[in-house]
């Protein structure tokens, strides 16, 4: 029941996220900040070169005795005092008094989990252009495979299996969007000191700010205000929006794997067992991972809109509520994007099944064509009562074919020849075809761009 | 305990977002939809010009027999039928055949109801930008005036009213932006038929959509998927963070208001009745309104991700979520954001209590002050415990100025005049004022781009 | 997009729940508190017994200038006072002045609230009774109809059709268990006074709230704290459970009638119309919507659960909230459960779908059957591995007759006429018929017992 | 930012719900289940009296290679395969031929699971006892400790501080009560085979689920459909219900220690400290994590009400869903009860500051006696208005008192004297003391019931 595994882990070859979340990635860019800020103070003048280039050197994990920190954490109830005391420490007098100068707690551990996120940020971005290049494949694979669409669970009109692929790039492509705008105000450095205006700093604060950024790649804080927590909440809505349509394709392969429609598979490794006492189970395990992972990330929303209600100028509690939040929801997205890879570049499609099922309604399943163009020559109000009648008559046993004969009103305007071609799921795909095409090539580009776009380090 | 009625109705000035919501507009946001359809068609030698010309004409709800509309909608339990038959009743024969040519439901309805949510997001972004004006006279009027900095509970370090204000402008900055970003992929039309692949139009399709797209100033979808919901989801998400932090604003202004603080008061008539029983009682009930519509419109979040799961090419039941979850969210923010400005035009500063307080911890305040001040001359991590002990020691009845003179330490590094200087609250504020008119400029900045950019109509 | 119309309302026999949150109603239910209140206080000569006589004659709204409480509600931004001051004036000097006495708003509107509940919750659990006899019938009616169990969407093994029903039935009964769980909780009466210690009455004030209660066929609070949320957080989630078990349901048989299964099919006027262009189209419209308002429901547990986290002795905004979150759940709930009877009554069911469907795996449906039976001679383990291999090679074209044959293992211990026997669905199904039978019966049962423990009135 | 460490985490004594989720913890249980089945099944006859025997003494994990488990859950993908083929290994031929017969893995996780659960109740129900016990003392000692009474954040009536751990207690034991109804739910085994229908075991199937029940101190499911969800959405709920309250508790004391009311302190060690650059800070850090804590479970909620909309006969996404929420869920609530027993055991309250802060609105505190007092005469609508003046007179400068002294209605009804005696605090405190002895000890009773009910283990 632990959250970290899941049973389908082994089929997965990427790590996942979690080793970024392992404290030691943590502290060491916490203590990238405090050697960004010494640094950054130095050149300022506010304080020794000197002292800034040995605090810089000593701010490395390896330098630390990590079982000390942890213990000195549970003794002082402090996530960063025990760093802090170390690093002055292993800077040594005198520089080691200039460590952690003018700038409060939160200013260090949320600039750093600010780069933390930024390298699993990175990861996501890498997944997502992985799907949309599968995805891409696959709308390829599936531009001229004609299926049944469906609305509310029944045959509507046909489509391919490309467009039903286009319409999950299509989502897709947005979240990229979403998450570049929202990169910026993201990736920022908070170093307002206590409360966020400078105070410890004076008149130059906004350029120790700016300098701490720079020197991480960030942009600096418009009001570094502590309570700044609604880019977090943005970045767990983004997630959460990405999950929803990753659970709409999960769920969709799910119904499409159903014994009765068998259109699609997802890849399963031959030594998978399905159940422990029906033996000819073949489980779409990858694809419930997926949807129950999107619900896993959904509900983590209302935790983190609530962590933006700060009470004045900072709130442990609403601090505590977001790390959780983000934590959890980057962690998921980022088992939920490999499973998404790996499903959408493994799957199977049976042509042959589509086919048949396409036939079930007898051809009620392109009862549109025949209302358009019957509609020509009666008006669509008209056609669409006479159609009305012939598919209701069809569900009673007549074939829609026969139902539509017997009105004269179809026979004058339609020939027999002509039902005949209505009737032909396969002409009436619309651009099922070209918008396959162009999802797959507007998919790649969205990837090639998330390449050619890498964020800084780490 | 209907949803639509608070207490405080009478005191809004304005009637909100409901009536906007009401069937009518409703309605005739969907005959739009079919006015500029058929114009479109005609352009492109779909239909009739004759036709087109007569159903646009046609295609205004006066024309309509309402209590028909409403009586067919049970009968058929279908939401747009009716309208579709009424209005190829008032086109008459032969051109009320051609109403509706090629499309589905949900286009019509889909579209018409994007210019609905247009119209509602213009009042917002209207009410948003009056917020903002209003959060700026407040940072100018809090700009120098001193208070305690808080956190966790506890005082921190001081700050100005204003500097409070800056935090809050900041966050509506952003919300401004993000709503800016995602109108582009909100106000999109969806003309693609039955399952979006322009079955029935053919390749004539796009110059359809974009044609209805123009004609209504919205953006065609680029692939017109029933299933496209992610922008709606997108939306309440939006909203919810907006909420988060109006609900952080009314949370504040509520605690600032308690009696033991005192510091604020929001504007009330004189004629408002705190209590039945306690005849004393004046409430902060504009801003437990805040708080309370902060919290319903955040729990709308879930239930519009979830909407995102739809199945196969069209969903009904997410359909039908996405639409509550939008109109409840929309009339809900319209209720928070009027009520905000209200509170920020109007709210009444305690310059005495703020100063009371401010005293209340016999200078603890500005022990970081000291620390730094002392910290040049001992280090950081020494003057941290000194300071420390000697404000454990101040909570144990003797004063902080005592308990530090005491310390040698300090004694030969800050004279008793030094030590004075760094107990003024007001003379360590840091930027606080700087901070509190540079935001005032840039809220009145982004309230002027809100309104020089104004949507179009409906 | 209005929460309170649903394009199914006209067929739906029911008003729903709505009337009875109409203001009149409400106000109604206060004004009963009101009267109960003065009667008690002077059977305890805490007033004098004409003034109770006179007041309580008084407290009906009928004697009440209803726009006058309106246009006052505005002024005074109060919910109670205009109610209380027109109350004193009908019941006349020096009558009057004795209205109210010694309590607290709250006290008045959360115990007239509470009894506005009950009202509702009678109706809900009229309709719950009715929901569970229509599934016993449906249990019965498909208590022998064989069809495919389904795990993870793939066919498990054979069930029967009132099977699948008594899973829903077994849901339900717990629903009502918890229902009657929680009424003792939720149907109390709070009469504390303004912080509820009883300050206004002194050592009378258990007395009264008792007295009160007892007239109101209420519970007494055991402390009358007006930060008692928790019975309506509770409520609340209950209603969300059933609404959960509801969306099973719906979403359950949206499933079954879809093309491909095609075993089910909900009841639907012949007048219902499915789509304005394919007129082929019938959609599952009522399991939509149970489904829709399921999540709609779900939604508003986070906001009932936040409601509770009231600060010191009162908190409005909390109230609010609750009041929201209550009347929301309460009136989709009503919506819902009024579907879910139309549904479970008239669902047709078709056999021959089922059995064709059966038969859609060529056997491998009993395969757990096959092993059991051949496990008796080589083990469950070795039985697992061999039938696993043939059923592997049966979705590889051959057939699973013909798979298992081949294996030495299995006809050295099977006929080819034991295995025959073992490839029948409708001779493997268990107990499903007994099981379908037993629930029917007590579902039946628990529609009686709701029967015969009516609620009071109002 | 990993869940499972706070800062807090030292001072707590309790090692918390974790170690019980560990997989060994977990898989024993699970084993245990096997053990069971074996032995029910011997007895009737179904397998070997022998092969139970050895399968029962086999099952101990201390058997297994716990590596191969790890190692062969990853190459098949499935959670309990590895474990059954390595239980008849070590049961040897044949008796492990007779291994998990006729059932399927869900029987034995969940059954297992649920004994985990109760593992984990027995370690929540005695944390939940040893909480109540604490507020009792609490409500004791704060029995006759007058302070301000607040609603809606402003002062209202004086009560003490027992009656507010009163409305704690009040709650809390409310939980007590719905934990108790819901276990007979929850503890169930499910053992109805595949789909529940006792297909693989016939008529006997009853019996053997009574009988592995019985073996577990367990109830047999009614229906054993593997859909059976409802039960752990109600814990869910229960658990967030609580979380909901132990929020109320922890933001409730995080207000009173605020600087500007310093009514209480929570107990922290010496060596904790508060900000790395604000050296006087001590702050809420076990009531905000608390806080957090709260809002962390109540977001499960919409994940667990999810879970229960199984799709079919079973539904692995949603069994995956309901995993994480009741894991998630019962860690989190064990971290909250552990530090709410801390904080509630050691509070410290200043009686000092609680006296001068009810002096802060010059006596309007008590305006409410005034107005009952002076409405014997003159009824308690006009005394409403009188006091209603006087107090707003009040808050511009004059003083309550003179304030009604000025008014002749008050005058010639009320003596100097008799206002002096209505303005003093400690005489209006209604049956606050009363109230707080009498929770206390329903407190105590309520902890004596736990203990003396204790559950079977494991």
């Amino acid at each position: 029941m632990r959250t970290s595994t899941r049973f389908t882990d082994g089929r997965v070859p990427e790590p996942g996220i979690s080793p970024l979340f392992e404290r030691e990635n943590r502290w060491q860019r916490w203590l990238d900040v405090e050697a960004a800020l010494a640094l950054t103070e130095a050149e300022l003048g506010v304080i020794p070169g000197e002292s800034a280039t040995v605090i810089a050197r000593a701010a490395q994990l390896s330098n630390f005795d990590l079982a000390r920190v942890q213990h000195d954490m549970a003794v002082t109830s402090h996530p960063l005092m025990p760093l802090i005391t170390q690093l002055s420490e292993v800077a040594g007098e005198p520089h080691g008094g200039w460590v952690h100068w003018g700038v409060t707690t939160q200013n260090v551990t949320q600039t750093g989990d600010v780069l933390l996120v930024r390298q699993a940020h990175s990861l996501l971005r890498t997944w997502l252009g992985r799907a949309l290049r599968a995805a891409a494949g696959l709308a390829e694979r599936g531009a001229e495979v004609v299926m049944a669409g469906r609305t509310h669970g029944q045959h509507a009109v046909p489509i391919t299996f490309g467009f039903k692929v286009a319409t999950w790039i299509d989502d897709l492509i947005r979240h990229v969007d979403r998450f570049a705008q929202a990169e910026d105000r993201l990736f920022v450095a908070l170093v307002g000191g206590a409360v966020g205006n400078f105070a410890s700093f004076g008149s130059l604060g906004p350029r120790i700010q700016q300098g701490v950024a720079d020197r991480l790649d960030l942009r600096p804080a418009d009001v570094p205000a502590r309570t700044m927590a609604d880019p977090f909440a943005e970045y767990v809505c983004l997630l959460a929006m990405l999950a929803a349509t990753g659970g709409r394709i999960g769920r969709e392969i799910s119904t499409l794997m159903k014994t009765e429609l068998g259109e699609v598979r997802e890849p399963a490794p031959r030594e998978t067992i399905g159940s422990s006492t029906m033996p000819h189970k073949v489980n779409p395990q990858l694809c419930q991972d997926i949807t129950a992972l999107s619900a896993q990330i959904r509900t983590l929303v209302p935790l983190a809109l609530e962590a933006v209600l700060h009470e004045h100028e900072a709130d442990g509690a609403c601090q505590s509520m977001m790390d959780n939040a983000m934590t959890q929801a980057i962690m998921l997205t980022g088992d939920l994007l490999t499973r998404l890879v790996l499903v959408l570049s493994g799957l199977e499609l049976d042509e042959t099944r589509m086919r048949t099922n396409l036939d079930l309604t007898g051809g009620l399943i392109t009862s549109e064509a025949v209302m358009l163009s019957l509609g020509t020559s009666v008006g669509r109000q008209n056609s669409h009562e006479i159609v009305h009648n012939a598919a209701s008559a069809a569900r009673n046993g007549t074939s829609f074919a026969d139902a539509l004969a017997k009105d004269p009103r179809v026979s004058e305007n339609l020939s027999s020849s002509d039902l005949a071609d209505l009737a032909d799921p396969s002409s009436y795909i619309g651009l099922s075809t070209a918008i396959s095409l162009e999802s797959a090539d507007r998919a790649r580009k969205a990837a090639d761009a998330i390449d050619s776009a890498a964020l800084p380090h780490p």
